[in-house]
């Protein structure tokens, strides 16, 4: 094949966890939000079904609007892309560097090192300490850029504001780009922060605490400068990323506070519980403030129990990746899905 | 503003067809159609809206299987994305070369040069002949790629696929991608030739013939390595990037051949119609198989008709670019909506 360009054929591209075809699995495996979305979501989405011959806003104007209000900040600080990683790819393109390398962990985000990999921007990955934790120290070095995710995934360990300020104050020349996918269930987002940072962007995603994974929506809030820049780069690629029926059911979801705030307090709920039921098997849990928890056994191989949860029809996450390989990251479902997990983690320890 | 990649501050974004805020215009600018989609979509939509927690399939197998089936070939050979805009932006990065420019007609669609400078791709536009045809002679050159609309856009008009196969004869080591936009309206499809030419690739949408601009959904024909380079592109920028309920709604409007054979033979008509009346008021107009027409009238420049047109509330598009800035392109809507303009047409002419 002669035909493929030599940029495209050194790609090494990312593995999404597993979509199950046959049913009857419990999946755990990509932090889906076990709850339906907000009543108000099904609502808009018919609402939006008379217009489809036509193009949609090509900015997003109604739901920038929405996000806007609810962040306290202007439609102009607000930036929406066809799901998260949409957004994230667009933050290499427009901020990283080629001279200089983005900074990320090492356990994180394996998109990252994708990203960087299609638009040829030089990265170094910077390790997480012992107990799985960014140490912002770490990162003060030369960058071109820093991206991570807060909570960080897979690890779910959380940053406070005060030391990812410490970061800004420390690179004040590239982008920060705060990856607020699972802010919702536990932790303080920075995106206030904007106002005193002009390099912070702040990405978030509806997929995870406003389950809607199946509708491809995310976003980004940073000073307009930065905006501008990621819709110079939209523009340059495809004018209209955000459907018609995806921005009214994502400007919905973000209307509904109550609902999600509801569910989002289930989920931690329900991650406390079961946090604890695998320390009582063993497990060592990272403590995780977002929707999936990071855990190992000291008797078991986490490669086995992953192919042996399989077995019983329950989906979790493997990364055979150095030094998480002995995780098992897992999905926080409903309570009942958590009890039927912890209850054959159970069976099979005690069958060892 | 030292926050923006070099990259990223050459670009020089694609500038769309506006989308007035408010109503009571006439939208003749951005080629949409002006009838519903098919019943059975709306329908594909309220079924789709249950599994909204849950990512879609990444690679839209049941829509890439319905398409295959349509066109008789293998789902393997059948790619789908967010638009055709961001299939296109996958084939530039998936095969044109960085070392010899890639090859389109100098009066053609503008996202074109946008995508090329993104990724850094040189370029060679091909000018197109006295009576704005392409003459695929004039691409017997060194290419590291070719692409063209199929009619062209914005003139109308159309290559057989008899000069389509001399094209392919013609260049063997290099993908050829025949933008297929607006074949529905009249023109003959190239996708058969898939089996015999292993380096062509048809692109589609959903935005025109199909009436789902609102929706987001374009397609891809080739052979399998073909597919495989865009999915693997994909893979590297976003795990999923047509959502649950585009994918529904174009799967629904694929099955139903019926009804939308029917909506592109009355805007065939409508077109025939408008052209003579075009005509009978003085205008060249270019002989088209696409779903607007592109006219020019002896006595008015183009660009004084536009905003005498805007202000009757009707929008057209005009390129402000040598060679076409003398033309209209005219989207063709509804009878009422054509016989409307062309009224319009005739009072404005009279009062000169």
């Amino acid at each position: 094949m002669g035909y493929i360009a030599r940029r495209a054929e050194r790609l090494t591209p990312y593995a999404a966890g597993e979509q199950p075809k046959d049913g009857g699995f419990i999946k755990l495996n990509t932090n889906e939000n076990p709850y339906p979305p907000s009543p108000a979501v099904f609502a808009a989405i018919r609402g939006a079904m008379k217009d489809l011959p036509l193009y949609p806003n090509s900015d997003a104007e109604n739901l920038r609007g929405a996000i806007a209000e609810r962040e306290g900040v202007e439609p102009a600080c607000v930036y929406c892309g066809n799901g998260s990683d949409e957004v994230i790819s667009f933050c290499f393109y427009a901020f990283f560097d080629d001279r200089l390398p983005v900074l990320f962990p090492d356990a994180t985000y394996s998109f990252y090192p994708v990203f960087a990999e299609f638009y040829g921007i030089p990265v170094k990955e910077v390790p997480v300490d012992g107990t799985f934790r960014i140490r912002v120290e770490d990162y003060f070095q030369p960058a071109g850029g820093v991206i991570f995710p807060n909570p960080n995934a897979p690890t779910g360990t959380l940053l406070q504001p005060e030391e990812i300020r410490r970061l800004l104050r420390h690179h004040t020349d590239c982008v920060v780009a705060v990856d607020e996918a699972y802010i919702a269930f536990g932790g303080q987002s920075v995106a206030p922060l904007i106002r005193e940072y002009p390099n912070l962007l702040v990405i978030r995603t509806f997929s995870k605490s406003h389950a809607l994974a199946g509708m491809r929506v995310g976003y980004a809030i940073g000073r307009p400068p930065l905006i501008r820049a990621l819709t110079n780069v939209k523009n340059s690629f495809n004018s209209y990323p955000v459907d018609r029926i995806a921005a009214a059911a994502a400007e919905a979801a973000v209307r509904d506070t109550a609902y999600y705030n509801e569910i989002d307090g289930k989920i931690a709920a329900t991650r406390g519980r079961f946090s604890d039921a695998l320390e009582k098997l063993g497990f060592r849990v990272l403590p995780s403030t977002a929707n999936f928890v990071f855990a190992s056994h000291p008797d078991v191989p986490a490669k086995d129990l992953f192919r042996m949860l399989r077995e019983k029809k329950v989906l979790v996450r493997h990364f055979d990746k150095p030094r998480i390989d002995d995780f098992l990251r897992i999905t926080i479902g409903t309570d009942k899905d958590m009890e039927t997990v912890a209850g054959i983690l159970s069976d099979l320890l005690r069958a060892l």
